[in-house]
């Protein structure tokens, strides 16, 4: 291993380079890629891959005939050949509707008042700058970078990366890393950093009921089986308040480390502010803050998405419908497997009366979380404190679901993202200068990484 | 009273004069009368007005100052001034919609192998043709009718009579009579007549349930309340199986008498044929053909004719709906009060825990049955034997809903309407022959009427 060099020169490198770093955002941003539609993806997936030839990454378009491309690259380390960080992005973007919500056009990035706005600025264009400027700092300050660096881009994560697991399949070595440093993160509402540390996963399925061949008259209601009702009496054997009776539905559920409950008590959360914004009184089933919390990170959930029978526009209509369907959402925590539970499901249905319930499997991923104790978490940890000269937040696992089971290595989720950057809505914005310290972040992260390691 | 006239003159009258019944119906026709959207209804109610100042009716436009008027006439009898049938008939018509499934346009009649083609054709233009030519023939033969003859024409019957109560309260006398004949009536797919005696009630809310102010993602499952499972708790506590578990649903349904039970058992079922056409195997609870029969007539039900919340396009999408609603339909039997039922279900509801669900009441009738013992029953019955030459069928109620309780007196549903007419549908017809045999149908019922209560 080579001499120890110094950050400094590399934030330096990031401070005085910021306007590049912006000029590249905008460029990106000013390319539509919709994974929903298709609009931009092959351009945008061609751009991401100059990019990564401009850095020396060696860009792949990996591509399995369906879907959107990943672009993946690799960049190797002259100090520290032995150990290797991925960079899991996305270069496609929700879609811009509703466009008369949009203070500026979507795909035209707009600067004021130290936010840029546009599709796509945050979540993940933001990020995926970040990660390729971060990289150019490395090697134009030390002429190397701490690690081997991967770069894994893909053009699917706004519409559940439902191919990437086929690409884990067909291309496994460009999921192959010692950490991986994840698509999103950043600083909380009070400006202090979180590095969150899992995913919940899911198990997302349809189910439908039918009876009749066509919609009658609702005086049949006599004598024709309704599958709304069907349907009614099918969700309702799923759960007993929040606990869902599914027979086996929580083995595999993975208990809280005393570690992790710490972490999870330490975590601050405005409930008050978060009530507000929802307009309710309560959480569900009055819990405190404290059980709140804890059912964020790792409480197992049975959500209705949807449902939908017969007639549902203004006044009456009298019409016994023919079908009746759900879309219901399961968040899953490690260890269980959609695979598995989805089977669970099926039985239980059919044990209850109610084989006739058809149940379409659309979404199935895993949960996944990283020990705070893992390197990689630490030096995410230690990183934040001294790029925000601040305590950091520790936080077990999002609420929500991303692919992260599909990558064998520890995880963490860290950036350059802040509250109300609207991701997903309009006037999605990115402020400037979390652009900035989001790579110092990761820089110093990545850095401390590979020394831990290596020691 | 005055010597007793021959029917023959009538009828011989009502054979020669079918083409101008012919086209009389075919102008109605032509003048189209939605009322779900209002084209058209003041043209038809001037229209109808005219028709019976023809007749020397002396029409009035009863108005209450919103929605479709009511067109009243009156023809005295000198023979037999003491009593009084009431033809109740609408002038308004289902929209035509969708136009792309007709074979000719809905407001241009057409006739095609003996029948004429075109919106409201059969329902209730053709019955109400048929109403005033049969009176017409009395006057122009007898020149008397057999008692006196009232009409009340209403243009709101396709949107569910919404005004026809209030018209009730502010015109009573237009409502007054000894017996009532129906808008619809006709004969069963063997053309046997079928007389009908009475219309199952109706109670129709709205069940909603709200919770957060914005759909929010379905992460957040874990602590916000799902105003989807909500309602689906609340309707799962509405029934157990087909039975209604609301505190005193069944108190006022009156009991079948034995002369009922027997009507309903000798009414013929072609349940076969039903089955085929909906396409079930079995009736709900694989009740019997009798069962069913029934359960038509006589059970109080409770259908769901639509539920939504939340995302039910295709695919997935992680959504925590804000708002749930379902459209449920109570069908009523005598003698069950919709204002009573609501009170008791709101009522329910909270005892079970769910004083969040907002119930809206948007439809509440009565139901009817006239008695088989009835005179106008027995003409009717009579009357068909007469004119169709076979056996007739007595329904003791239909399974389907209308504003009968509104008329005191008793009420047989008869005239000229047939099975495959496409009632609501594309391509409403009305076979010509029965549009004949209709009038004499209802012509002889009104006449033995008359004789009968006279006697």
């Amino acid at each position: 291993m080579k001499a120890k060099l110094s950050m400094k020169e590399v934030f330096d490198y990031i401070d005085s380079n910021k306007n590049r770093a912006i000029e590249l955002l905008s460029k990106l941003v000013s390319q539509p890629s919709v994974a929903a539609t298709g609009q931009g993806i092959k351009e945008c997936s061609e751009l991401v891959m100059k990019l990564l030839d401009e850095l020396g990454a060696n860009p792949k378009l990996n591509d399995i005939g369906e879907g959107s491309p990943v672009v993946s690259g690799e960049i190797k380390s002259k100090r520290n050949p032995e150990k290797t960080i991925l960079f899991y992005n996305h270069y496609d973007v929700q879609p811009p509707e509703p466009l008369e919500l949009w203070d500026s056009p979507p795909f035209t990035p707009a600067i004021r008042d130290g936010k840029m706005y546009g599709r796509g600025v945050s979540d993940d264009k933001g990020e995926l700058t970040g990660r390729v400027k971060l990289t150019e700092a490395f090697l134009k300050t030390w002429k190397d970078v701490p690690c081997n660096f991967k770069f894994l881009f893909e053009g699917e994560e706004e519409i559940g990366s439902i191919h990437l697991s086929q690409y884990l399949k067909k291309y496994p070595e460009i999921f192959k890393a010692d950490g991986v440093v994840w698509e999103f993160g950043g600083v909380d509402p009070n400006g202090r950093p979180q590095v969150v540390l899992g995913v919940k996963g899911i198990l997302y399925v349809q189910l439908t009921t039918n009876v009749a061949k066509k919609d009658v008259h609702s005086s049949l209601g006599a004598i024709v089986q309704n599958p709304a009702w069907r349907l009614v009496g099918a969700l309702n054997t799923l759960k007993s308040g929040e606990k869902i009776l599914i027979p086996g539905w929580y083995d595999d559920v993975r208990k809280f480390t005393k570690q992790e409950l710490e972490l999870i008590r330490q975590a601050p959360y405005d409930a008050k502010a978060i009530k507000a914004d929802l307009g309710i009184r309560n959480f569900i089933a009055k819990m405190s803050i404290e059980e709140a919390k804890r059912a964020l990170v790792g409480k197992p959930t049975c959500t209705i998405c949807g449902i939908y029978s017969g007639y549902t526009g203004p006044g009456s209509k009298t019409v016994l419908p023919s079908e009746a369907f759900a879309k219901v959402d399961f968040r899953l925590v490690p260890d269980q497997d959609p695979d598995d539970l989805v089977r669970k499901l099926r039985k239980y249905l059919v044990t209850q009366g109610y084989s006739d319930v058809k149940i379409t499997y659309s979404e199935g991923e895993r949960a996944k979380r990283t020990s705070p104790k893992e390197p990689i978490a630490i030096a995410a940890k230690f990183a934040a404190e001294q790029v925000y000269k601040t305590a950091s937040i520790v936080q077990v696992s999002s609420a929500g679901t991303g692919p992260m089971y599909l990558f064998n290595a520890p995880c963490v989720a860290i950036g350059g993202g802040h509250a109300f950057s609207n991701a997903h809505a309009p006037n999605e914005n990115k402020q400037l200068e979390y652009l900035v310290k989001g790579m110092k972040w990761v820089a110093s992260t990545v850095n401390r990484f590979a020394e831990m390691r290596i020691s």
